[in-house]
């Protein structure tokens, strides 16, 4: 069924060489050359950004609120609202990642977890993925643990007003999670 | 009806300092040393990407199919299924943008756009926003204009396919444009 959409004659390039141009705190910024495998196209130096994989959970309380974080974000300069979400460490599961995220920035735990899929993030120039859970039945009987630099509100809104929820968040992840759920 | 949201107390960080680490081809990268303006919590050294604006664009032909295109993408090492997009140039609407993106890769133009509204695509470390569109009654009268490390196949499918259409695609911002077209 889904194979009609790989009949593609399209090829994968050839990366001659990599380079690691910084080490960041969050990421590794490579540049790379490559070159199509027949065509004489080449391509380079290219901007790749070597991330670690992220985790995003909505999670709904017992009685069907949507649980969200509301923090200071430093790359817009902004106060937004997003799922809790955060970094899969080096070798994690991302359900266990997903489930500690949740506990450590909202004091929730749920005992009914489902996969909502993966993505990536930006095939184009990020190497990561981004995976996405649905955590049912919350109940804050967690303890919140902030890393050093978190400052965190709680956000608790009816997922009857889930539409309305949306259009006052502003991370382009959060939002595909989200949309995952009522689309599934 | 929507301030519902916004009675927190939550402040913005104060910037101390930014320092600009290298510059990319597609990006800026700095990093930036800042602070809670009461609470004893300071950060730093903290990534930030510089990034243009992109767009993105659900494209729907007279006979209501939507144009995809499929191109190797050097983040992943894979070869992705996404929306037609692109970066805005300095200065342009992006509209424009979004007009000229669609023409150039798939030589598809319309008369017909709307907004999907934009996002913050990653607020924690990127500066930048995604704009989305619909452009309706896309026909076949422009003129394809690669970029020169382009490769690029058209792959149009039945807007009724669409949910099995996403389960082929790989990239988070083309995924959520086509989720708001189908949320809206």
């Amino acid at each position: 069924m889904l194979l009609f959409l790989w009949s593609s004659s399209l090829e994968k390039w050839i990366i001659k060489s990599r380079k690691q141009e910084h080490r960041g705190n969050i990421f590794l910024y490579e540049t790379i050359d490559a070159h199509h495998p027949t065509k004489p196209i080449a391509c380079g130096p290219y901007d790749i950004i070597r991330l670690a994989d992220w985790v995003n959970v909505v999670a709904i309380t017992e009685d069907n609120k949507i649980i969200l974080v509301e923090q200071y974000r430093f790359g817009m300069d902004e106060i937004t609202i997003e799922t809790p979400a955060g970094a899969i460490n080096r070798g994690e599961d991302p359900l266990v990642a997903a489930k500690r995220e949740l506990e450590e920035e909202t004091g929730y735990i749920s005992d009914e977890w489902e996969s909502l899929g993966r993505v990536s993030v930006n095939p184009a120039f990020m190497t990561n993925s981004a995976h996405f859970f649905l955590a049912k039945n919350c109940r804050p009987d967690g303890e919140q643990n902030f890393d050093p630099d978190e400052d965190i509100e709680l956000v608790i809104k009816p997922v009857s007003e889930l539409k309305e929820v949306l259009k006052n968040m502003d991370h382009s992840l959060s939002e595909l999670c989200i949309s995952r759920y009522l689309l599934k």
